[in-house]
């Protein structure tokens, strides 16, 4: 028996997946939208999190909160497993292991990329990404707790490879954690310790290319790492990262294979993605190709070559060169929903997709962050104040805008971050916490 | 050699050693402040992050942060793991497993407790407590995802299993669990669920007494009786948790022995606590003996018998039978650090320690709470009031009370909760996050 209405299956609510959802908000669609996770993450602030300056709860949003107002929108808890490409069914994990399958008529993927160590999966060990709220939760936990154990900790070698942290990967994201560990390190924590000088902290940013930032004009790639240099994290270009143990990384540099081997205690890594694993399932069952990084191709009206009733959207997508940032996330996600509320309205020809830049941002200090749209180039403290306006605005809810604006202000004029609290995730080893530091 | 000034260890940064570290600030001592977690936690608002209402930020500070204007105090991060009466020194783990030694002249432990299961140790893994800030993750991460489950299940029996929550213990913790748990599925998650009525959430509140908040006046103890009750918590008194699973759980009626089974998928324990491991340790080094609940007898002082160089306050002496709550650990603490302060000033003879009762609170609901301070006892909107006065007073820094003044409003107003977010706290399983529910 055929369904009232067409059913849309989303997976993913990251910026593709709600912004395809609010697009088809009014049309006469079912919608079920599929996470792994309760809430729905802003990304760009996750180093925040990280850094001890904002709450995961400021910076993301229970996704049934965010889509309340959706009356045709159902959420649903589970890992996309599996797709029945012939009976048009996705096959979904709940949280016990155990299985359903959630029919669709049109599937729309947005399920996003994560940390890739491309063949050096051994680093993952030591090496945490940050593309969840619980990566940000092991880089709080891992910077927090690396002063601790210098300032317990008496010979000189040994502290100092626990005050050291390198961040491997010069673009947003690397930059971004770079430039907070500086902070928290010169201004919250300054004061606080008794055998060490936190702003001793040395914060490496390990680089592959020749510039940071290279997403962004050369001049503000310049100013950038200027902002960098004032901060004192020490940049080291052309390198990539070889090796990362427990207490060290060790660099090769690209034009002569020099080897370097830094002791370091705390290793982050931001320096590769790769699309989730059911991107691989997905591209198999609809007999098409990832590219090197996982992502599927797409046509111009976002869906996969040869099959118009399924999507791919946001980071995970293949199309026109188009990077992995939230912008293109939320205009590719509404994209494809613009697409299925016009097909199942009548509409003969689906439109093409139109990508309109609007520019990228990115945090490197206090009173100093670059922007660019188009021609527009914003560096310095014009462009701190047009990245504090542009994140405040996109991030969902009035009670999260008020409460980041708040904590900014105070850490702003006190220097202070109270968001510091230390997460182990279950009693047991909070019970006795020791042994954590080794998983 | 002798050290310069006399040295205090100080362990356990909760309100006792906060407030032991507080009263020794001007004194002429050195002082060292030793916790296993990086954060003084606010225990009496713990639930609320549990519930989602508050981040874990928000009810903690950090101990460095706390006591940064201390010129007189070092803080540890680390576990006593032994100590070593004759040499006066503490062993401590680090959080690497090493272990270090500190000295004292003086030692303040106030270490508090832990959930007890009386025998029953097998309940800890499906029924956890709630004591930490992990504890309370953990909470909200059972709450959130029973939800969840039950939205993705047909089973009518399975579903209300799911939607069943059990807690046990009647005392204050446990009314405000159970009272939070109901708010939040009728307020916060009422209209966010399409398969189920969250607002038919079954909550159990399983007493072994004949009354709840049996610290309370009997009047105060039925008015919040009649608040749970239109609450839509169901109170059973008189039973025991003789059994729990990752499924059920069985109480025994204690005038008849009657068994009972109730379906419920979250089971949340508040019934018992006991004294830290460290207690034991602690107790057999001076040869003093623990009560019942582990607790070590201290004299008007607050010192051991025989040890008048180490002192035991908040939640793990055991004094004229005086509660485990936050006013005598803060009082307790204050005392050991005068003491201390003017046996070091050169004060011959010891004050005696004199409780001042400043009275208890309990919240039930919005708009309920009881208040009982000696002759003063206050219940409904004025005790509510009172309630809240009196909690934003305690918390520790302007930011935290705005914060939680903000938060508080905000959920008044639209109850909405919005500090829901899930933290797994590693990366593995945050990729792979099933299995977790197993634990």
């Amino acid at each position: 028996m055929a369904h009232a209405r067409p059913r849309v299956v989303i997976i993913g609510a990251g910026f593709a997946g709600i912004h395809c959802a609010r697009r088809l908000k009014k049309a006469q669609v079912d919608v079920t939208l599929i996470d792994r996770s309760t809430s729905h993450v802003f990304q760009p602030l996750l180093y925040q999190c990280a850094t001890g300056l904002l709450s995961e709860g400021a910076i993301s949003s229970p996704i049934r909160h965010l889509t309340r107002r959706h009356r045709n929108l159902d959420v649903v808890l589970g890992e996309a497993a599996d797709i029945d490409v012939d009976a048009r069914e996705v096959v979904v994990d709940r949280l016990d292991l155990s299985r359903f399958r959630a029919p669709y008529d049109y599937l729309v993927v947005g399920a996003g990329m994560r940390t890739a160590y491309r063949g050096n999966d051994r680093f993952a060990r030591f090496a945490p990404g940050m593309k969840t709220l619980d990566d940000a939760h092991v880089i709080r936990r891992k910077i927090m707790t690396a002063f601790e154990m210098a300032e317990t900790i008496d010979d000189p070698e040994e502290q100092s490879a626990w005050l050291t942290f390198a961040v491997a990967g010069g673009g947003p994201t690397g930059v971004e954690l770079a430039g907070q560990i500086r902070e928290l390190a010169t201004r919250a924590l300054e004061r606080e310790y008794d055998s060490i000088d936190p702003s001793r902290a040395r914060v490496l940013l390990l680089h592959g290319g020749d510039r940071v930032l290279p997403s962004f004009d050369e001049h503000l790639s310049s100013s950038a790492q200027k902002a960098l240099d004032k901060l004192g994290v020490e940049t080291v270009l052309g390198v990539h990262v070889t090796g990362v143990g427990d207490d060290f990384v060790e660099t090769t540099r690209k034009s002569d294979k020099h080897k370097e081997i830094y002791p370091a205690r705390t290793t982050l890594w931001t320096t590769g993605v790769e699309a989730v694993p059911f991107a691989a399932t997905l591209a198999r069952a609809l007999g098409v190709e990832q590219d090197r990084s996982g992502r599927i191709p797409v046509t111009d009206d976002m869906s996969v070559p040869g099959h118009p009733e399924v999507f791919v959207c946001g980071d995970m997508m293949a199309y026109d060169n188009l990077p992995g940032v939230a912008e293109v996330a939320m205009q590719s996600g509404h994209h494809a929903g613009r697409v299925i509320a016009d097909e199942v309205a009548g509409k003969a020809n689906r439109a093409p997709f139109k990508y309109r830049d609007l520019g990228t941002a990115a945090y490197i200090a206090r009173r100093h962050a670059v922007v660019q749209s188009g021609r527009l180039h914003m560096r310095g403290l014009p462009g701190w104040l047009a990245w504090g306006v542009i994140h405040i605005a996109f991030l969902a809810g009035a009670r999260n805008r008020m409460g980041t604006v708040m904590n900014w202000s105070a850490t702003l004029l006190t220097g202070s971050r109270r968001e510091r609290a230390i997460i182990y995730g279950d009693t047991e080893t909070a019970r006795t916490p020791y042994g954590h530091w080794e998983r």
